[in-house]
């Protein structure tokens, strides 16, 4: 069982939250000697109770600990979800002799439905007496949800520590209703922590795109304990993070719920880089390029269909096609036969050059499959 | 078989442009004495040769016919595209005596193929000898494509006959690329026609949101030959383009591609009507929830999370979801059971109260099933 990073430890527990009776709770403690904090949360406009009361929380930037559960997300529960989120918040904070407001709380799992506190409270009572260093394993299994692998990453540069977990991606798990991502190190943040920790998730998480749809819960929490004592230098922690990051999200798309294929969507020539993210987004979000990917068509026509509906400036007369290697269309017309493309790998490699400029993104997505369907449809009933 | 308004004669004849053998090109002539036309096109920015076509033949407001073809959609053809579309009219035009800059070329069917011109060209030599009043059914079945049945609306006002056609719906019959529509009318159409016919479309056509895609061919063309001599009221016009256009979007969504339900989706309680499509839309392509419908599962989590994505003014936490007239969530918060829903009927009405404003919009769509995805992965392999 790998160990957290210097200063942190933590436990987890199957508190029955979860009708499989894995493992649903885990408190994630940070003994300093720093608390430093930074965070990003879902978008949506519709929030879960956890992510209203963490938000606050992380606006000090200074958390001691997180609690997080699958088995119910505790979203559109109205003044009641929020007292049981403040709760949960109070008993971890009396638990292990800190305030509640240092508290971040996180929750997966299904929407509109209340919490069984009794079983997470008597959850919580248990954990805090059995954390310990050694628990990244666990701790990163009690956010799984429909996930069908736990996802960590770890890394360490210059004798300090960093390791991550997720669950979900973007809505990959969708029912379940929520990413969760807890990043540790024990190095001293710098004072822009928050800064670069936005900019690295924006070209991580914010680049995987399962299904286009946006939890209420979503929420990645980057925790500093400061216990290596050592500073590194504003590059070498960019860096790292972006190799933590980097990691799960990969991680995450590849364990999408239902998917067959894992599309990487490269655009390139775009004027600017956030048009060629609008661009690559358009084509994620596409469900008849999902579907011709899913039954592995190399149908480069609702390439061009998706492209066209992005908001970036384009030649609509001059875009290629590159699937696979084959360049299946130059100008906007065929070019090379399409059925050269071969979709006998997991990975497919969509680019696409707008032809205009040099900026450049990818955007990993996955196909729109039966299975999608199936889990998505079949899950809450 | 029904007759065409006065002024107008048609025909239509099996090309061998479709492989399935059926009605696949045909001909609409307006012979007056008006020729006034109004068109919508597609927002895509790749759009197929015709449309570049068309829009300049729609800029003179004159249009003498029109002339669609199913199996080929010539989208994504580059200059010999373009070219066989310039052919197409220019034919019509030496067959008819009118200029080809007066007839409008519409085409449905796989992008990034060229069209077969010989079958094309002497198809149209067969069809203008055979033009006739009595020919709607026919012209409406040579545009179908995955279309299980035609899709024709009818009305007469005050002595005047107004007559639509169309195929697909948006992305409905998405491989396929199209959604095509012809409005024919013998009323004098008054000065302000493309308005009203852009805001008729825009209640209509422009509410049915099948699954989001926007295609490269889209194309709405009103056509007036006057040939009654009467001159509605503003009112009484727009009011009969409403029914037609109306009826024919009615008549897609309830074929749409795979589906096995219809979603009336209603918003009240914005501030602006713009407001409440845009929230509507937000759900209308939220693939989690089209799924939830699909699988008859009550979830309306998934409806509360579609909403908080939409760009439009709201109080999250005073949200009310109706369902199928359950009450299920109000305050965004679990209230009536939602296991009292049923999914009985093919209709399904789900109501969202912003609580906001006076505001309200209807869009319709359709569930997110496991024959979309069939339908949508097989069909050009």
């Amino acid at each position: 069982m790998k160990s957290l990073p210097k200063g942190f430890r933590g436990a987890a527990i199957a508190a029955g939250l979860k009708s499989s009776g894995t493992l649903d709770l885990t408190i994630i403690e940070n003994l300093g000697p720093h608390f430093d904090a930074a965070a990003v949360y879902t978008t949506n406009k519709v929030v879960a109770a956890p992510v209203i009361w963490s938000r606050e929380v992380t606006k000090g930037k200074l958390v001691r600990a997180a609690v997080l559960n699958s088995g119910g997300a505790n979203a559109c529960t109205g003044p009641q979800g929020f007292a049981d989120t403040h709760k949960t918040a109070e008993k971890v904070g009396e638990l292990l002799g800190v305030s509640a407001g240092e508290v971040v709380v996180c929750s997966t799992g299904l929407i509109g439905e209340l919490l069984p506190m009794p079983k997470i409270l008597s959850g919580l009572e248990s954990i805090a007496t059995n954390l310990k260093p050694d628990s990244l394993d666990d701790v990163s299994r009690a956010i799984m949800t429909t996930d069908s692998v736990p996802k960590v990453a770890t890394t360490s540069v210059n004798g300090v520590e960093f390791a991550g977990i997720a669950k979900g991606a973007g809505m990959l798990a969708p029912a379940l209703a929520t990413m969760l991502s807890v990043v540790m190190t024990d190095a001293l943040l710098p004072n822009n922590a928050q800064e670069i920790f936005t900019r690295v998730t924006d070209r991580t998480y914010n680049r995987i795109d399962s299904d286009g749809c946006t939890s209420t819960n979503d929420t990645v929490l980057l925790m500093g304990s400061g216990a290596s004592g050592v500073s590194l230098s504003e590059s070498e922690f960019e860096n790292a993070l972006m190799d933590i990051c980097g990691s799960l999200s990969s991680q995450l798309i590849a364990d999408a719920e239902g998917s067959t294929k894992t599309v990487a969507i490269t655009i390139k020539g775009a004027v600017t880089e956030s048009e060629a993210v609008e661009v690559a987004r358009a084509c994620a979000r596409n469900n008849l390029l999902k579907c011709a990917i899913f039954g592995a068509d190399p149908n480069w026509g609702r390439v061009l269909a998706a492209v066209g509906t992005a908001d970036a400036q384009m030649d609509a007369l001059n875009i290629d096609v590159i699937l696979n290697g084959i360049h299946v269309a130059k100008e906007s017309a065929p070019n090379e036969d399409k059925n050269l493309v071969s979709f006998a790998e997991r990975l497919v490699n969509l680019e696409v050059n707008l032809n205009m400029g040099s900026a450049t993104a990818t955007v990993m997505t996955n196909d729109l499959s039966h299975d999608y369907v199936h889990e998505n449809s079949a899950y809450s009933t």
